[in-house]
This record gives C-alpha cells, sequence and structure tokens, in this order.
C-alpha cells in the first residue's frame, strides 16, 4: 500500500491513516488519500497495467486498500467510453463520448466509491455504517454491506426513486425515509452517529468513497492512451465524483502518465430545479449556499447543499471549467433523443449530454471538440410503471 | 476478416459468407460461422490480446465482421466474473463464480448478439429486420438498431416486462404486443418476413447473433487465465448464449489455448413452468417437443420450443452435462438469498444460481468444484412497481 495520510483538502492538515477519520479535525471540512506517488511510479507502469482485469482495481497501487487485502467487489470500473457520433451530431458534438457508468454493478457510478469506503470500512473494523441517499448511492452501499455482511442504516427522501427503495430491502439495509430530502435525512443520520455510534459514510464525510470514484478518470486517460479529453461533463449532485476525476488527473500528472498542467476543461452540470454550484460559480464564490425548495427530476441532483461544494468550483475554476443547469423539460428531451440513437440513460446523464447543445449556444464548446460525458446511471433505475400504449395482435395476425 | 463459410449445424452443408443469411438451405436448421483457425493463431495470441479495450470486441479474429468494420457498439462486452464465497456457502458450492451480464448495455447478454447482429446487418446492406422476442433481446435489438440506423419490427407477448417495452419504444423500434407467447410472435414475423421482405433475426435464425453470445465463453477461459470451470450453468430459453459458450471452448481448443478435450460440464437451467429441453434431456431425445401452456416468472425463459434445441441437447451430451428445472418458488428463494449476498439478479439468473443447491441435492455437484453461474440480466429489469412498506420519519426524528 502506498497511502502516506490523510490530508485536508481546506487548510491541508494531515491525519493519520490507518484508523477511522471522517473531517478533518481542525476545519471540519473533507479528507483526501495521499500517496507516496514516486513509490508508485517505481512499482507500476502504464505497460504493466494493460494485461490486468477489467475493474476498477487495476489500479490497485493507486487505491486506499492494503496490499493482499480482498477488495469487496461486484467487478466494478472499466465501464466503457463510447463513441456515439450519431448522438453527436444531434447534440452539436461530432467528438461525443460517454463514459457510461450505468453499466456499473447497482447501475450507477455509486458502485465505485461503495466498493472503496465499504472496503475501507471493513479494513478499519467499522461494524455499522449509515448515510443519506438520494437513491443510488443508498443502492449501491447497500449491495457492498451486504457482501462485506457489514450493518447499513441508510434514510432517503419519500420521494426518491422507488427502485432505489427495493434495492436497500432488498440487500437488508436498514431503510428508512424521511418527510424531506437528502439534507434532512443527513441531519437524522448525523444525530444517530452521535447517539447510536454509527459511522458516517455520507458523500466527502469519510476519504474512502472519493477513491474509487477517481478511478472514472484514471479510466478515462488509459481509455483514451494515457490522455485527457479537451472537456469532461459531470452531473454534480454531491460532487464526489468530479473531484475524484479531477484527483485521477493530478495523480496522473504527477507520475508523468499525462502531459503536466494540462487539465480538461471540468464542466458541473445541474438542475436548474436544484443549482446551488452552477449559482456560486456565476457568483464568483469560494462555496455553495443551501438551495430551498430543490425539485427535479433527477433524483441524483437534488442535493441542495454538497459538504464538498468548494472542492468542485475550485476544480471548475482550476481547469477553466464550468459550470451549467438544465431545465427538467431539457432533461427529458435529451433523454428521448438519447434513446433514438441508442442509448437509455437516467435523466442525471441526460441533464449531462444537454449541457453539450447548452455550451453550444453559448459559443463555450467547439463542435469538434472531444468532449467525455459521465452517463451515471442506466436508465434502468428509472422505470415507466406502466405499460406503454401499444398495438396488440392477435396470434393470427397479419403483419 | 477470417471467416471462411457458414456452416450448417445439422447437415454440415456449406454456405457462403458474405451475403444476407438464415437458415440451411437443405434442412431449415441453423447455421453457423466458420473461421479459419489456423490462420487466426498465426495472427493472435493470449498475449497480444492482453491491452486490447475491454469490450467483446477484443477477439475481433474470432467475429465475423470485416476488418476495419467499425463495429455498432455500446462497449458491451468483458462483464466481470465475480468470486462470492458468501452467497456459494449459502447455496452450497464454495467454488461459485458469476459472470455478471446484467452488466453489459441494456442489462442483458443479449447486448451481445445484437451488437454482432445489427453489425453483420448493416455490413450486409439490410434495412429493415423483425424478430420475435421474450423482452430482453427486443430491449437489446432495438438499442443496437437506434445506434446503427436500421429499422426493427419488435413482436413480443403482451404480458412480457413492461420494461422492455418501454425499451422498444424508446429506441424508436415499431412495438407490437401478441396475446400469446413468443412462438405466436415468431409465427407472425415469420408471415412478416414472407409478405414485407423483412430480414428474420429471431434466435439461431440467422448465424451472427451467436457470435456475439460465444464471447461469454472467450471471456471465462481468458478471465479464469485460459482454462476452462468445471462447469458452466446457463438458464436457457432459446439457448443461445449456451451454444454460443460450447462454439467459444470448443473454438479456443482448436487455437491451443485451451487444453484439448477438456471442456467444463454445461448446464441448462429452465423454469419448471416451461422445460422443453429439460424433458427433452432425461427422456434422451435428440430435439424437444413444444411445451404446452408455458408459463413462468423468468419471462427470457418462457421459450416453448426453440430453434437451435438439438445443438443445446447435443452440448449438455457432449461434456457431460445437465438440464434442470427451477420452480418459480424457488426462483424466487434465491432471488431474496443473492441479493442478501450483494446480487441483484434477475429471475432468469436466479434460476440459474438455484440449479446449484438442486444438483447439489442430487449429488451431481460438489461442494468445492468452481462452477460459473451466468447471470443472464440484470435485476433492474424487474422492478416492483409499488413503493415497499417501510418507516417514515419527521425530519426532526431522533434515529
Amino acid at each position: 500500500m502506498f497511502v502516506t495520510h490523510l490530508e485536508c483538502s481546506a487548510c491541508s492538515r494531515s491525519h493519520p491513516a490507518g484508523k477511522p477519520a471522517n473531517l478533518c479535525q481542525s476545519c471540519g471540512l473533507p479528507l483526501l488519500v495521499r500517496y507516496d506517488l514516486e513509490a508508485v511510479g517505481r512499482h507500476l507502469t502504464p505497460e504493466g497495467l494493460a494485461g490486468r482485469p477489467a475493474t476498477m482495481w487495476r489500479y490497485a497501487e493507486l487505491l486506499p486498500v492494503p496490499a493482499g487485502y480482498p477488495p469487496v467487489t461486484l467487478g466494478e470500473g472499466m465501464t466503457p467510453l463510447v463513441e456515439l457520433p450519431g448522438l453527436g451530431r444531434a447534440l452539436g458534438c461530432r467528438g461525443l463520448l460517454v463514459k457510461d457508468e450505468g453499466l456499473c454493478p447497482t447501475g450507477s457510478f455509486k458502485a465505485r466509491g461503495a466498493a472503496t469506503g465499504v472496503t475501507m470500512a471493513k479494513v478499519l473494523g467499522i461494524g455499522h455504517v449509515a448515510m443519506p441517499t438520494a437513491g443510488n448511492a443508498g443502492g449501491a452501499w447497500a449491495a457492498y454491506c451486504a457482501l462485506a455482511g457489514l450493518e447499513l442504516t441508510v434514510i432517503m427522501p419519500e420521494d426518491a426513486p422507488v427502485v432505489n427503495m427495493h434495492e436497500c430491502v432488498a440487500y437488508g439495509a436498514h431503510t428508512y425515509l424521511v418527510k424531506g430530502l437528502i439534507s434532512d435525512a443527513g441531519k437524522i443520520v448525523a444525530r444517530g452517529v452521535a447517539r447510536r455510534g454509527w459511522f458516517e459514510v455520507s458523500t466527502v464525510k469519510e476519504p474512502y468513497r472519493v477513491e474509487g470514484k477517481k478511478t472514472m478518470g484514471l479510466e478515462i486517460a488509459e481509455q483514451l492512451g494515457w490522455r485527457v479529453p479537451s472537456t469532461i461533463i459531470y452531473p454534480t449532485g454531491g460532487g464526489e465524483g468530479l473531484i475524484g476525476i479531477w484527483k485521477a488527473i493530478q495523480e496522473l500528472q504527477a507520475l508523468g502518465w499525462l502531459e503536466k498542467g494540462r487539465f480538461p476543461r471540468l464542466v458541473a452540470v445541474q438542475a436548474e430545479g436544484c443549482a446551488p454550484i452552477v449559482r456560486a460559480h456565476r457568483q464568483g464564490a469560494p462555496v455553495s449556499q443551501f438551495w430551498t425548495g430543490a425539485g427535479t427530476v433527477a433524483a441524483g441532483l437534488r442535493v441542495p447543499k454538497a459538504h464538498g461544494d468548494f472542492i468542485v468550483l475550485q476544480a471548475i475554476a482550476e481547469t477553466e471549467g464550468t459550470a451549467v443547469a438544465i431545465s427538467d423539460g431539457e432533461i427529458e428531451r435529451v433523454q428521448a433523443v438519447a434513446a433514438k440513437h441508442g442509448l437509455y440513460v437516467g435523466p442525471e446523464g441526460a441533464a449531462g449530454l444537454a449541457a453539450v447543445p447548452a455550451l453550444r449556444d453559448r459559443g463555450w464548446l467547439d463542435a469538434g471538440e472531444e468532449v467525455v460525458v459521465l452517463n451515471t446511471g442506466s436508465g434502468l433505475k428509472y422505470p415507466a410503471p406502466v405499460r406503454p400504449e401499444l398495438p396488440v395482435l392477435e396470434v393470427d395476425a397479419e403483419p
């Protein structure tokens, strides 16, 4: 294992690795895992990676799990980076690539953070973890906790996607609904941490989830032959995925596997009905403010205030990226357009795709640019319960 | 491209590749693609494969698409082969591995056959394809046809999973329901072929779908380090997946990449409510008889008579495998057991898993055997529409 310590993302204070940790003891902000990257570079080369299994664990030296410790895994990672020229033309960008995280176990990118988070909880001897969720993180953590034999308490909005509720129940998590938003669920979890000794695993409130998400960035770089695209577009709720991708690129630059100082422009996409990071970015503010009355069809984007917001805003600023809000109507329009071109995405992924024409309209994006959009979850996680109107044929029908 | 010709699976008559083909012109039975495997062996080595992208197209030399022709792809294949010791213990087999085809695009193994089938339809200049489906093949073909710009007519039972109907509609396929089974849908398609010139792409009624399914077998062998497990268990509706895996192993043996003559025992799993192949196997019959009154929760297994049944039966016999039928009650029980151990499978995959205790009980399977079960589709394709009964907390609740 090449982990040296945990470092506060805000004040840089160092904390020891190897024991349970949540936030910085000085400033209460997120901790990030730091590695001895020189040692990693002596141990691992891009060529050495090539023959490894097609999961995110191929990057073991850049992950926090002790060498030899078996990861809690469903084979997550190495999702395809798909060229979609037809959809690209429809959206106004020929160089469109989609990283399809809907093909992760449990149908969303949340599997990556759950795999590292649950494995590290096991490594550190934690018995009962708890989290608020907008939906998909709950499903993913429930799966990996079931796999690991860890107890999980999960609290989600009562109007979260029904599929996520069934997932949590099927996997055996202690599942509660709340008459409110993920932020309200978070407050109940915080009280449970104080009263019951649960270990909190909310977004960026422990340092290992983001390490799993980081592998999205590692994979994009590897799949492009160790270079970065011009722009990466990320549907942003808690923002952990975008933070992870940014961290991946920094580490690969430090390793010398990517050109130093050459970053993709990172774009955070939110829904118009819940766009705290977009608002903060527009105002040039270093942190976001709580978004009152959050509401959108994209359940995963309904995060009124993210604890890691300042890191997302910093990532956007330092990579000359941007932030953009998409209306629910446009999300649904683009979801239909994507399906007609062969890709059935969830509304979060549709928001990411919808950022392409939005940014083209602003003149921010060129038609020929190489753009990677993250589809963070499968369209199958939002099933329409009612049978569509379709012609019903008799068995002897003539077509 | 290393394709030499198409060969009838029954009478061995040779047919030319490179033009549209359905069944053998002599005996009306399925055609299989044959390759110049000596030439493939000179061109490709296991080591040469290692660095290729993690999709089924890494095996390009063993696929029918002309060299240089861009495949119609969503990045399908190289699904994980997951060790599940906890679930294995629960089912009575320590050496359980699950090949999770739920992580294919469109959530089932059908994506593989659609990728090769649609690509070859495009190569051969076919404009309008048609198929009956139990559900998932329709969803997959609708996606790949949308991606390729091909017209698709799909006909499915009116009680097929609602998700599959929505998929077909969203992707833009001409979608019809039938007051009957997949066999009735098949008859309507056959009439459409005669009347309207559709090109039929039903299971094993064109030679290229099975080539995509074959990659499951190629991957299992590669993922195990170029060897085969003791037993492979396959949920069997039309049987194309099992046929493909058998073909893969034969080709890898011919290439010298797998030990000659050493086959995994192939097990076909069906539902008690539709088990024509199990019945034929028990009777020692070379072909199955139409199963009257087919009904099971596992929509994908509701195929009362498979056109490739005789190949499945031959594969079972020649590998010293077997066939087993699982009750719907046991499918649902094992589905719940699998979820409690971290894996959310569809009922078809659950039938596959349920074969493990069934074969242990018979003394057919040893506790220590290395067994690969194919989970042919994601549990997300069978969403429960109703919100589960869960405690609803007030925002100020004390946990």
